[in-house]
């Protein structure tokens, strides 16, 4: 059945090297890109398309928050998958140009290489895009002496050359992106993870504390948990918590139930597999 | 003695205001503009300034990454204030412009603003800039069809005109300033939060149950929790935690040392004040 997949484009974009590498070779999967994260979220909300991939985490910058926010309040989908991605920036620019007035990329990428520019190109400007690949688009596009970061398929799509080749900090940066669709997996087995979102009573002494003793009492293993504002006033937050496990093994199906109902407000995304791109 | 105080500029930030209101009528204070929050927290560190004070949470949008993550990893400071500032955010322009296709802000505002700004001008591109402030000078300077989102003070400093107040999505929101210094304070008492951050062993089940656990056992109450990476790579965390009560309270004294025992990694950012302003 054909299948059509959103992801955060445009062509070049780490996104884009995730989705190719799960879909790349299924003739009937067609795949759209969006130029935000929100707008790809809400073509699988909106019945546009089958599934949206986007991204959700980096090992050096923490979470997207407009993922988390998105998916917390606004639309109302599943993770069926998550895709870990190790990530390796460079720097590009056109031809023959070596000098850097400007630094152009995701506000993201550009803060994974922060260090690493700042001692290659101590005077140069960092302005951030709306993605890695618009990045390269500009350099290409533009006459100033104008560089991007990237990935070598945004140099190669765009024409640019790699003046400077794994920029990031941090040798072991990753960044894991979620599949979004309209219902959840029934069979997740294998490798699974299970993400629950959470309000409790932030009032109540402990509270977090009582939560988590549902998870520590039966063995779950917490991997994350990541608090966002609940958007009702400062001090007021809802919990992402990734558990290892699907909601098809009795221990864990009776943990999520027990956070269900210690929680003001709840949602279960669902049980999903992990896969970890190798490169 | 005179004293000088850094903080995120330029003119006309809310960064600005919330320092106004705190140092604004002593004469032996001089106030620092900085460009970044990340040149700010450094001023105060390498000794330029004596007191940097910068966001650190918004209601709205979460976490400042950039300053829980500079003075975890970066610098050697301590945490002396901290100060509630209730946000509005307006939209400003140029003198007899109300037609508008590009609105300028620091990312935080335009996403606090994204719902209202989306009805109000659905066509209009959104361009991050570094500060409110920066965004209210680019509107000022420029000749397009430019709008700002930013503070009122912003609109007198520069010269332009409200053409929408009140446009944050929600009405609740306020941003949370720490004032950081070189040393910690000894004699915090009356209402205060006490601010921690540690690594724990998240391989090992319920790690964090039981760090928690030496809060609950004390009745300590944990106002906030917040995870941020580690960078030694995808899974790895660092927890900063705020309890309520001053470190010269004994039983305060005694699960800083719990939580201390039961971290691989470990800061006490001390213990200081809460400052609330109205408006």
């Amino acid at each position: 059945m054909a299948r059509t997949v959103a992801y955060l484009g445009p062509h070049g974009t780490y996104c884009e090297e995730t989705v190719l590498s799960i879909y790349g070779d299924q003739p009937d999967v067609s795949l759209k890109p969006f130029s935000t994260i929100d707008e790809a979220i809400r073509a699988v909300a909106g019945g546009e398309v089958d599934e949206s991939i986007v991204p959700v985490e980096n090992s050096l910058e923490g979470s997207v928050n407009v993922t988390l926010d998105t998916i917390a309040h606004d639309v109302n989908l599943y993770i069926t998958k998550e895709i870990i991605l190790p990530v390796r920036h460079n720097l590009l620019a056109n031809k023959g140009s070596s000098d850097v007035d400007a630094i152009v990329s995701h506000p993201q990428a550009l803060a994974q290489c922060r260090k690493t520019l700042g001692k290659l190109y101590p005077q140069a400007k960092l302005i951030p895009v709306e993605s890695t690949a618009a990045a390269a688009r500009k350099v290409a596009d533009g006459e100033g002496r104008l560089a991007a970061v990237g990935s070598l398929k945004a140099a190669e799509h765009y024409g640019l050359t790699v003046i400077a080749a794994g920029i990031q900090d941090n040798a072991t940066n990753s960044t894991r992106f979620i599949g979004l669709e309209r219902q959840p997996l029934t069979d997740a087995t294998g490798k699974c993870k299970t993400t629950l979102v959470c309000q409790i009573n932030g009032a109540q002494p402990g509270s977090l504390y009582y939560l988590l003793g549902e998870l520590a009492q039966r063995s779950v293993n917490l991997t994350r948990i990541e608090s966002r504002p609940a958007r009702t006033g400062l001090g007021m937050y809802i919990f992402f918590l990734d558990i290892e496990g699907s909601i098809t093994e009795p221990n864990i199906a009776d943990a999520v139930n027990a956070v269900k109902e210690k929680s003001l407000w709840f949602k279960n995304f669902g049980s999903y597999p992990s896969f970890q791109i190798t490169k």
